[in-house]
């Protein structure tokens, strides 16, 4: 059995990434962040969906990003809402949070070394997120190698993988493999900007997953305050 | 007036880094960390160099590495002390703390990103640390390449770079430097395991440092709990 360690945020796209690690039969470890993002239902969410999949250990990293700045996720900058997805900005967004994803992956390279474990998975997807530079394979690709040279792991000859099975899915194949691996997703939250327990249903993550929930011919089973107005 | 940010622990090295940015005459930001370290009291002078040096800016990030642990500087293992350097272990030690520096760099990346910093100073040596990962020249350049492709600032070509002017100096020659750069070295501490305000004088990390001393010809300007003795 082979130790993987999985960066869950609590969002869909995790979620995913973790039901496709436990169904490889790894025995998994969650890590998650309080990174000082604006709302954190997120984290009540991965601790269950962390729950649920039975990890062997969840670590929750308290980490202050906001005293770095230069996100809307972040800091009191607004949250840019749309009407459809045609209108989401194919530049990179205000909710980019710069060097997000390389924190994320240190953290869990930190404790790869720790536990041994050769696994990092994370949810990354050079489609949807087609303006974040490190979304992309090159990135991961570079990341895999500096992780390489930089633990006693890796030097070792124990390569280290960073897996991101959901690379090249678009959002509506996320979900069909998800549900096919029975994923939880009426755990999960997505909105960069909830009201209460409802999403959004207008900012970009909302947007991409409702489309994805049509693409895959299914309904979303979270409620966003869209459908009550 | 490039930007550079300075990775300042509040020892002998990254107070010499320090030094050498001013001396470039580049626009200085310093970055420290509360990481759960056994001692506090090297943030309090990481305040004091930045303060002296005059840097622009002084960000501070707690994170906790205790929780993920494997090393003494963040445990409650027992800091190892010998009576000479030939003692030192030259194995990675248990003071190694693992993803430490790949954790620090990504916190610079991100600042690197917000402020639009090219320059990122770290003050590792691959002579005195030929034990650690995270301390070789194979290591840096593999980080430099992810970080460029992880980042608006890399892929927009302009160009990160992971400076590292200590790299191959001997502790002798930093202290040379540094004291010819007017390095105020009565305000670092490198000690692992301090004794209130007194230096140990026995973790491999003071047995280097009173060495360099030895090898540049001048006299420690802080005070050893052996010398009390």
């Amino acid at each position: 059995m082979k130790k993987a360690i999985i960066l869950l945020s609590g969002g869909l796209d995790s979620a995913t990434v973790l039901s496709i690690a436990k169904s490889k039969n790894h025995e998994c470890y969650a890590m998650s962040f309080n990174y000082g993002q604006r709302h954190t239902i997120e984290l009540e969410r991965a601790k269950k969906l962390a729950k649920e999949a039975g990890v062997k250990e969840h670590l929750i990293i308290d980490i202050n990003l906001g005293i770095i700045g230069g996100s809307a996720l972040t800091t009191n900058i607004e949250v840019p809402k749309h009407n459809s997805v045609d209108e989401i900005n194919r530049d990179i967004p205000i909710t980019y949070v710069p060097g997000r994803n390389t924190i994320f992956l240190s953290f869990a390279l930190s404790y790869a070394e720790v536990i041994e474990a050769q696994l990092i998975y994370i949810g990354v997807n050079a489609l949807d997120y087609s303006g974040y530079p490190d979304c992309r394979p090159n990135y991961i690709k570079a990341y895999e190698l500096m992780a390489n040279e930089g633990t006693k792991l890796g030097l070792s000859g124990k390569k280290i993988k960073i897996e991101t099975p959901l690379m090249f899915m678009t959002k509506g194949e996320i979900i069909k493999q998800g549900l096919a691996l029975k994923t939880d997703y009426s755990s999960t939250i997505t909105c960069y900007d909830p009201i209460g327990e409802l999403s959004c249903g207008k900012c970009d993550s909302c947007l991409l997953r409702l489309k994805g929930f049509k693409e895959a011919g299914v309904k979303d089973p979270i409620k966003y305050a869209t459908e009550v107005e």
